[in-house]
């Protein structure tokens, strides 16, 4: 099977970027990471990628704290674009993209948040749903739109809040589901499955024995 | 133990109050469900009501469609605390309560809502869970407050959303966990177990074995 080109975007620490470099050389996804661009020098995403022999550029962002400059927003997409990029991943990329970009890789890019959306959008979604007082929180992988963790959602994984639950223990117990659904929605997405019907997904059966077969949790 | 008595308004149905019912006379549950009233005059929840002995009132909600008249509800107070109601618990209630009414049953009206708030709050949440496109939806028992489906949460059961469903299908299952989720929160407060601290709850531990402990999705 030809392998699914991904490009990962990734400001920090990297650990879902890990868990996608780890399913796609083990085999577990059709997933080849072309490319791992970081807007910080020093994010340890980088270091994750060359390690794994992945190839790793840091890029400018300019002058603006959440948001790429217009020119190097241009110089991101063409750096994906030079290695063949099908789907953008972003994992924990901390600025928001624009029109131009989105349009370039319209309905190619997906991202990860750490709640059960459309709850808790915005930064700290498990300190949000900590504080809200809620039973359940969860992941989500997601198309990216222009709203800001909007988008057709392709997989979700539940998980309970417990009483004892800190931020940091919650976020803990999220981010074992999250290294486990991205690779499975971008391996949903190397076998041609996710079909988008406005904002709704629907992921088409297997023809085969395939990852994820074996998820726990319910629908994907 | 001494049953904590509840007092259940419903507009329609009732399927929500049948199945506190059935966990009061079972035994299961140590509350008495001490008056039924409708604004309605002939739901079904009130004939349910009638047949497992439990008082059924009808009383007339006033000129306006989605409220109690001032005159209503201070009748439905009355009527509440002339049997002794400890929590009054709304089950398909179509009615907004005005400040008197909370502020009288302070800390002490129940609800449930068929999504995992605060996605989904207001009408047909099922349709609008499957409309969003989530994979999990769920349902939520809270305290009522003067908000619209906020209010602390005491119990929530996370529900997968299967690929072919219908807004009746996912209502069905969704209903299924409102079943047994509102009986255990009912539970809960009648073992003094529910602490709330700002809009957080706290379940505490249980002494003894308890209904619930048996509990499939997790935490309560």
């Amino acid at each position: 099977m030809k392998k699914l080109r991904v490009g990962v975007l990734a400001s920090g620490n990297g650990s879902n970027l890990q868990a996608i470099i780890d399913a796609s050389l083990s085999g577990d996804i059709d997933v080849e990471v072309a490319v791992v661009i970081s807007d910080v020098e020093n994010a340890r995403a980088l270091e994750r990628a060359r390690k794994a022999g992945v190839p790793a550029i840091y890029i400018a962002p300019g002058p603006r704290r959440t948001r790429l400059s217009p020119e190097a927003e241009k110089e991101y997409a063409r750096a994906l674009e030079e290695r063949d990029v099908e789907i953008v991943a972003l994992a924990g990329f901390m600025r928001v993209l624009h029109d131009d970009f989105l349009c370039r890789f319209n309905g190619r890019i997906v991202n990860i948040h750490p709640s059960l959306l459309p709850s808790f959008p915005g930064l700290d979604a498990q300190r949000q749903a900590l504080e809200y007082g809620v039973k359940w929180t969860g992941a989500t992988v997601h198309f990216v739109d222009a709203g800001v963790d909007r988008g057709p959602i392709i997989v979700q994984a539940a998980v309970p809040v417990l009483p004892d639950d800190s931020r940091d223990t919650l976020a803990a117990r999220v981010l074992e589901e999250e290294h486990r659904i991205y690779p499975l929605a971008l391996q949903y997405i190397a076998e041609g499955r996710v079909r988008v019907e406005g904002r709704r997904t629907c992921i088409e059966p297997a023809e085969g024995p395939v990852f994820g077969n074996t998820d726990r949790r319910g629908p994907s």
